[in-house]
């Protein structure tokens, strides 16, 4: 099968502005690309300006949209005004936040310091409420109609992970912003949903995570039921999707694509698939043979 | 705004066999005529023939595509398994099941027979699982590649709620289904997700549920942050969506399309909204004050 | 540690009537004995009389406390309703209820007919519910001020569970009835929970789900990040407490007590556990480096 | 009924020494106060030494146990190491951790600034972060065998709360650390549990978050089922028994004590409660008419 498709009418997103987070690489660059196919303006962030240049052109090229790069540390709120203020005098408005920039590493919760713990909270937690608010604030100030947030959190917001703790703690945090704005400030036309994906693909997070020969032995595909990774379209299309009116009724909503992954770690007896077809005759047989006794 | 305009590319769903239980009317229905619309030849099924055949009709005309009406009670597995065989018969094969058939009714628990609330359970859980586990059988038996189950259940099926309590225990059974054959057997290559659909206008089900003055009453739109209730093409555009490849990564998912109802609801201070604007000022002045003291 | 010690003080069960159903053997047994030990009148009930008799004599001549035992298919409402006609007459009084008989078979779904999946159902969810629904309609009559109903689930009754996808579903209707009936029926003084038990050891159960060579190629104790399973004392605590006053707060609360089994599956980088220490101070120096690029 | 008794059997926490921050007043004083007479030494902690000094004198007097007040901004990870310290000097050693310590205002999201926003989420999430995290370095470098970390959050930790979205976001932050430590630090004997409480009548903070009029028109206790708020000593009950060995095989839970207050909100159908005994019969009816039509 080709995965690789995307799936709304043309000119679905047409002369919607999004700003996209973390927008210049990964997942962000996956779905950046198809809101500009879509007939979006995108504003893509990130705290390398070099590589966001590059992905600007690269896609501008690719799609023929226009593609606005803007240096910014979504730390800090006053350069998180800054972004907003470059994407107003660019385009006249926005429509749409993706919260997509994030940071993580993995390891052991005692072999970090409290301030590397901080770092990570700071990026993803604090980064997105800082672009959510300093947004909300001014779409409730103009009394803008219409407008969304999407939030890209992980499934582990909900069970949480070992190893990845400050990412754990901060990405639940995003996700009851998701939850406790889409009530909020639904009456103020903004519409609140994330995004939990599973594995996908990706140079940059991936290395990172799971470096060396670590990537062979921990091969994520088995853990998912479907037997494969996503593909960035595949996120790209549910992005889209909540990003697009046609998704209007859907609002504070956490939406996972993730093949079925925590959900075959979770349920208690999904490890019986070890069990091979002709011993579940033999079990059947004996389970029988006892009921009778 | 517009929320009636279909989503997805002409033809996404070009050649796919659909059955829809209870696809002769309400939400069924809108779901069986956007799957007419994108391609599909669809299986609708109820115990009421003469509605099928009406709405076969209707649909037929409408979009030019092919509907088979089955006569099917779902609580019995051999009508089910005649329903499968006519399917079968005519279309050579089936790609998908959409669990839809229910029953509900108001009521306080108490007041309910032992009978009453095993006939909910019986339409409802043992229905579903009579679809599934018979078109299940034959997927595997077949080693059909590529299948999907769909099951349309409700955000109580997570909450509970009074005074639907056999519906409640029947949909989070069918939740539970969901998630258990998501993991197991998607290696047959069946993927199975589900839709929690809020308030949707629905002639035939709401009317039963709320009648005469209750329904002015109890405005539902008052209790959804989006202060209004779903259109049924919302509803069929994620359906299309889930039973499309576009959302091929996406297994063992509920979906929730509520305008955040069931959020609004449980979110522990959501009652403040009440709160006029003009009384915040003062309360900022007054949580102010007494901090300085 | 020693963690069979009793928690409660003497007599906090002082004088209560408790039925459990399925208290003949395993979990239903332990909690029994504890609730005996803690001064309350125990019915106990399943199909198997002569089970029933000789733990009737066993618990009475342990515990000096007095054991009803009665036979009830609790899949039969008017053998319920016999069986709290003859606790009625025995005690004069029922104050809680235990809905603790289960059934369960592990298989592929697929092996499954649908009538042995109906027998899952029927055992577990209709028998809860039958339970449920006579007392609540003789609590609710008499006006009595002051009772309990304790749900005893599972895990999957959540996250689902391939495998076992009856009792899944039947035991997540179980849920979601104590959530609702929680609400809808707490204005009668009715209140309602659940516990959701990981592995404990049972003779009975265990034997039946694992047989065999399997039971030590799939060591339960692996997946609990505690190391162990429970002991049986440690469930009779947790479900002593919630039928105590001393939860009197606590409703529609289903409390997991698995070591944290389900938690360990759902992580997604849970399996880095796998990692050795060593392995980690060199997987620190890698991504040191790489920053520093 | 009296709420107020105690439930575990005298010297249940004989000799523990007990951490548990913001426990000079409200629901961290009613913690402590239980502890003390269970036999455990506590540590308090606030910004307020005065209000800690006071504490410590009345809870020595009424009980007769060992309170050491440590004046602590959980913020600052180095005040956090020297409160440790200080308990381990007067102590030798800690067993458990409960991190109670919160900050909260009621506020609509888009009238507060990015600093206040911050603010919250430094107390609640970095504040539990950094005492989870000097707790459990200390104990994970000298191999003690068994400690408990007890963490206090909130029901709108998973359902979101307008009004109050920067507690939200940091409890939801606590919550997942629960979740990810009770499996990854399982496996150094440290034990990791949390509670999430609904209303409970506490002087300090209730004031604080509904000042003036505002607490007669939003009345908490018609929001819950069991039409009463919580005891404080309920919720000590709670605590100690997560606290004990009782619970030893409780691991990585949140167990709410709220009465079922969010269940109540979330469930789609529980305002039907409204609904007058008379109209039911009215409604039976017709809704049995419309059936025969």
């Amino acid at each position: 099968m080709d995965y690789s498709k995307p799936m709304l009418r043309d000119n679905a997103l047409k002369g919607e502005v999004i700003i996209v987070t973390g927008g210049g690489s990964g997942l962000g660059k996956a779905m950046t690309t198809y809101f500009l196919q879509l007939g979006a303006h995108v504003v893509i962030s990130s705290r390398n300006m070099d590589k966001l240049l590059t992905t600007a052109k690269e896609l501008e090229e690719k799609t023929g949209g226009t593609v606005l790069p803007v240096s910014c540390d979504v730390r800090h709120y006053d350069e998180v005004e800054a972004m907003l203020a470059a994407a107003l005098e660019k385009f006249g408005k926005v429509d749409a936040l993706v919260n997509n920039a994030a940071g993580n590493f993995i390891s052991p919760t005692e072999r970090l310091s409290a301030n590397a713990f901080d770092t990570i909270i700071d990026i993803v937690l604090k980064g997105s409420k800082n672009c959510t608010l300093a947004l909300g604030k001014h779409w409730i100030d103009i009394k803008q109609k219409r407008s969304m947030v999407l939030n890209i959190v992980t499934t582990y917001a909900w069970t949480g992970s070992a190893y990845v703790v400050p990412s754990a703690t901060a990405k639940a945090g995003v996700l009851a912003m998701t939850r406790s704005l889409a009530v909020e400030w639904a009456k103020y036309g903004i519409r609140t949903n994330a995004i939990a994906p599973g594995p996908f693909p990706t140079k940059g997070a991936w290395d990172r995570l799971l470096p060396g020969e670590l990537k062979d032995e921990f091969d994520m595909k088995k853990k998912i039921p479907l037997g494969r990774l996503g593909e960035h379209q595949e996120l790209a299309n549910l992005a889209a999707y909540l990003l697009s009116d046609f998704s209007a009724f859907v609002n504070g909503e956490v939406i996972t694509i993730d093949g079925g992954e925590w959900l075959k770690g979770a349920g208690e007896f999904n490890m019986l698939e070890k069990i091979p077809e002709e011993m579940w005759d033999m079990l059947e047989m004996m389970i029988r043979s006892k009921k009778n006794k």
